[in-house]
């Protein structure tokens, strides 16, 4: 469940949305762009939870590997949808990971 | 619920949790350290959900506010409570945000 994440550095993009009503087709279309991001270069792990709303955080390598999956085009159509039809609000914040630290019991 | 944060650059703590079973308490705590994390130097927002795993993403203007509030004596008291009775896994990535954009209708 928590990303097996390598030493930093790498990247965050923190993904913070709220849904309109009657957007369930959101769901299968972010369960296919999961695994979509898995199969791309760069990505390093994914945690995802979502209540009232949603909060994921999606890792890569560098800059290089986000701005590659931001333009693939199947993820351009679902940002486009997004975007038209199923946020109610949306906040992307990217950010350099240069510390991490747990544990698992 | 998304946080109105500045213009980048400024810090994010990604903090992602797993739950012990009969962790009722921790529920409690957690809200009293948002609300001590509010009045805290430094301090910009924060965006928390949880389901069977919590994302917390808290945002502070620097460094140094994330370390004094990590060296506060009450979240001290909560951090080793956490460590000891309630977290079953726990991961804390301390990073800089870049860049963020989105929208709300």
């Amino acid at each position: 469940m928590i990303a097996k994440t390598p030493e930093p550095p790498y990247y965050a993009v923190i993904f913070i949305t709220t849904l309109q009503e009657g957007s369930e087709e959101y769901y299968l279309m972010a369960k296919q762009m999961i695994e979509l991001s898995k199969t791309m270069p760069g990505f390093l792990g994914i945690e995802s939870v979502r209540t009232d709303m949603g909060i994921t955080v999606c890792y890569w390598k560098d800059k290089e590997s986000i701005s590659n999956w931001y333009n693939n085009s199947l993820h351009k159509e679902a940002q486009k949808m997004g975007r038209n039809e199923w946020f109610k609000s949306l906040r992307i914040r990217i950010a350099l990971v240069e510390r991490d630290y747990g544990f698992e019991k």
